[in-house]
């Protein structure tokens, strides 16, 4: 998407490949919103630190951040001994999968690339295979959000009012985004809208990484904090909810998504608005079969006991918030039921949650 | 309630009077949950600018600070001109008054305090009348909490786990507080059970003030991102839901309370999990109609846009969160409808929201 840097519009992507320099180009989100910066990683290892330590983040880019490490990886390899090669290789997706080891993108993302690598004969061929399949896997990921777009910018009508929760906007791709593809489709076709972004407490993605994209891109939103949905439901001012995934279950139609989502839909619920989840296919799980035997990842405590952000000093500080003598609880993400959710907007069209299985072969299922 | 200070434990007042010196002495609640600090304001203009810049914030503790003002003032008084006397009370009346200008609660205490001074003879009388109707006060505050407490302690089972929202604990009263009144008679009754304290977000008064005062009297809890209450209710994790309120109507049932009541009302309905709201009777609002009449406050954007809390020097700072180009909406309130609320807890017993308006004589409707 553009943003503008020292008053210039610039089109940028989260995650982008710089093959002269073979560096992977990542714009630096741990700095966001307060500083907006492109890192270029020099090798395997960095590519594989800033997957780890969250320069970059978020299902799509992570999975091309990989996709990349990978090719990465396999051109800086010297020499023309293939069995050499491909354990320099196996090493390079060692590390890149150890960077992030519960996500599954990265690791299909990989899978990927090494497929299309081992059917080149020469080292220099499959080095070249590895750059032509990664690029591909970024192009396919933004081709997927800009279909999510297309599908999903009907919902939105002119002057409507949209709630969204954390991010799953293009920070979290490599462009584009999922939740927030159908607000930027709608906004290129002319229409004016307002987003409530919740601010999405513990780590605020809401109120930093939602709240500047929506401004670089010009979108009439408001911060809130998670707590005001309710009274703003109650008033009417929501007419549409939409969220994205980390994991949806092909079977029963169940989503997983950032902690608080679960709450939003209850609520959308008991007021009759629509709710609905934004994915890429790849988040699509068709083998669990129920929704409570997703693991809840448990995360740091510190996240819920204070806050980070930008002090008097214009530096990025932690504030411990809470009672120094308190614990915390701090799930990361909670499960929300099918019958709560109106619609599923994938890049092959908006189903039902109880459409999936019906259409699990069309929607990639056992790919 | 007891307070650790230095290694000793001692019981304090939220709000008290020390007749020698003519001081009002507050906790002064704007350093808490860092530091525990008492104050004692001098004369009635500090007693007025301690309310006004939140020394001392909640419906009884400002209330008995106005009190306790009104008699710091009149006895401050030198001479015996009974007229001189009452325009100076007038003027002490005001200063209270401005410095939260739409609480009813140091109003209607300034103006029974008034009433009890009125029907003394001499200055010297009055102005003792004014501290034992000021004291008078302060004990009847402490009184109906304790009965609260008394009739919410049946509710709570050994073991149970208990959510709480924002803070309308001792801290906000003279002493024991509304909603935790019922979690520190059950304690003194020998039960354990956990509290889940939402940390309340923007101003995160749970995360502060009500996990201090559940840490100081060694009742097990947690701080949690007002998110992760969804996920705790669909856990079967929350038996039991208790919060305060700032007005409840006497005629409807429903109950103004910190924003994001609602959304755990609504949670705690969905569940099947009761919802009861704490209050002492001077928060029943007898006259007003409708719920959606109640007046909802619009706060300050940057209690949203970022955080306070105690950085890495020990110091207490600012930190701006979210994106610096972005705006926030900050109601301070929302309303509860009476379906979604279990019982009322007052000091005369407990209700169901139709019964108050029945019982409104026995409740003090129209004192």
């Amino acid at each position: 998407m553009n943003v503008t840097v020292r008053g210039r519009r610039r089109h940028f992507r989260t995650v982008a490949f710089e093959a002269r320099t073979n560096r992977v180009l990542l714009i630096e989100q741990r700095l966001l919103p307060h500083r907006f910066e492109i890192v270029g990683t020099r090798n395997f290892r960095e590519t594989a630190a800033a997957i780890r330590d969250m320069v970059v983040r978020g299902a799509g880019a992570i999975g091309a951040t990989a996709a990349y490490g990978i090719a990465q990886g396999a051109r800086a390899f010297r020499g023309k001994n293939l069995a050499s090669f491909r354990r320099h290789v196996d090493l390079v997706f060692q590390a890149l999968h150890a960077a992030r080891p519960t996500a599954v993108d990265p690791y299909n993302a990989m899978v990927d690339v090494r497929r299309h690598m081992d059917a080149g004969g020469s080292v220099a061929e499959q080095q070249e295979r590895a750059l032509a399949a990664a690029e591909a896997f970024a192009e396919e990921d933004v081709a997927h959000c800009k279909a999510i777009g297309k599908f999903g910018a009907k919902l939105i009508r002119p002057g409507m009012k949209v709630l969204t929760h954390c991010n799953a906007g293009w920070l979290a791709f490599v462009d584009v985004g999922s939740a927030t593809a159908p607000l930027y489709a709608a906004q290129t076709q002319g229409r004016r809208f307002h987003v409530y972004c919740d601010e999405t407490r513990p780590r605020s993605q809401g109120a930093t990484l939602t709240a500047w994209e929506l401004a670089q891109q010009g979108i009439s939103h408001q911060v809130i904090a998670d707590n005001a949905a309710g009274l703003l439901f109650a008033r009417g001012e929501i007419e549409l909810v939409i969220v994205g995934s980390d994991r949806t279950l092909g079977r029963t139609g169940e989503v997983a998504n950032k902690i608080g989502t679960y709450t939003k839909a209850v609520l959308a619920h008991r007021h009759g608005v629509p709710f609905y989840v934004a994915i890429p296919l790849s988040t699509i799980d068709w083998k669990l079969r129920r929704g409570r035997d997703i693991p809840i990842e448990e995360r740091n405590e510190a996240e819920v006991l204070g806050a980070w952000g930008l002090n008097s000093r214009g530096r990025r500080e932690y504030v411990r918030v809470a009672n120094a003598t308190s614990r915390a609880f701090n799930p990361g993400f909670d499960v929300t039921p099918a019958e709560l959710i109106t619609g599923i907007i994938t890049p092959s069209g908006i189903f039902k949650p109880a459409e999936l299985w019906p259409n699990r072969h069309s929607l990639g299922a056992g790919n």
